[in-house]
């Protein structure tokens, strides 16, 4: 289970990257409640869980460090002083100190549950803002996936089953926008079934909110996770 | 769905059965925290609920009318005053003003989802105490059935998926305690999917603590219906 959004710090040496501090408490500096939410699904899930420790503002690991959005010069209208014409030294020192350390630690935890046995699952958990710019956001959870499809069409299958949370496919992103970075990094090269996992922020703003999305998100995890299973014995046996 | 434990309340008329306050908020007049979990869980998963509105001590809807469990003399080693040598007449006026109404009101409610179509799917929800005489309870939840173990069976196995709760067939109580009474009137006669959930109170004792159970029960329930489902689809399958 990986939250990439996970923190709003910033390292001492970089200033708070010229923000206020209610700059750095708002989504744009990270997923609030991502990190509890990632947190209370990986014991309730007994998976291990990787969270960035700095704010997306001064690298986003969930992107390509070759992309822009990288490190954003500005985001949802503010603009971001500490990232202002950063030169390509500045950049490349940003992504060897944060985004290197996290693919490495990622692909480390990766290989040593396939080498323990069993499938292994690859899970992103983000939060997205109710309102973003002028956009209203009233769906509840995206489940976004890039060319493999398959934990998440589960997924989605069985949030359908539940009347009272809304989910949508590839929302409020989608992978042509760059977000399924870890994904496609770590998931789809090693065959491994995954999915990103986007909820609405306010839904997890309180402790027992964000309990009860954990325990609502677990079951469909789980729910999925048995019926591809289920799925998977039987293509065997048709093979046999 | 049905709790038939849901309230400690006694009419007036019977002089609160002759306990004090505390005899009757505590686990001997209901099961403390099931009423609002089942109130959750009735919401989350579209089901009706259908409450008794008296204390398991003026009468126990769950159990059979000729059952002297039906109005317990004594209960987890407290004498029950209002309840010592009852006239048989006595008894026969509980039962109709508490629980043919009771009967009554749960055959109506199935009997309308059953011609709106779809399967009508049957689940008791109670608490059972940690402590019961000198029996400590360590698990979280029993699944308890009757002769029709397919929903008990489903949901046990989705429990058996879900490694920070333990759940256990037919516990504390079983069929042959008289506790499966509400399954066997409505339930088995009829053909429907049912179940009985015990959970231990004290994961229910807070608001918190109920919500994150009703959402995992709930996606337990979902998730062993949508297998029972698969299931019943594929034995069409093969029986064309």
């Amino acid at each position: 289970m990986i939250c990439e959004h996970a923190s709003n710090r910033v390292p001492a040496s970089l200033d708070a990257l010229g923000l206020s501090e209610a700059e750095l408490r708002s989504h744009i500096a990270w997923d609030p409640g991502a990190a509890e939410l990632a947190g209370l699904m990986s014991r309730r899930l007994d998976a291990p869980l990787i969270k960035a420790r700095f704010s997306r503002l001064v690298f986003d690991c969930n992107r390509s460090p070759r992309a822009d959005s990288a490190i954003l010069a500005r985001s949802d209208g503010t603009v971001i002083p500490g990232n202002q014409r950063l030169t390509a030294a500045a950049r490349a020192a940003r992504a060897r100190s944060i985004y290197h350390p996290f693919r490495a630690r990622t692909a480390e935890v990766l290989s040593s549950r396939r080498h323990r046995g069993g499938t292994a699952v690859l899970i992103t958990v983000h939060s997205f803002t109710p309102i973003y710019g002028r956009e209203r956001r009233a769906f509840d959870l995206g489940v976004l996936h890039d060319s493999d499809t398959r934990l998440a069409d589960q997924i989605l299958r069985v949030a359908a089953m539940d009347r009272h949370l809304e989910a949508l496919r590839n929302a409020p992103y989608g992978p042509d926008d760059g977000v399924t970075h870890t994904l496609v990094t770590h998931a789809i090269p090693n065959g491994l079934l995954n999915a990103m996992l986007e909820v609405r922020s306010d839904l997890i703003s309180e402790p027992a909110g964000r309990v009860a999305m954990a325990e609502r998100l677990s079951g469909y995890v789980s729910c999925a996770l048995e019926a591809l299973s289920q799925k998977s014995s039987q293509s065997s046996v048709a093979g046999i």
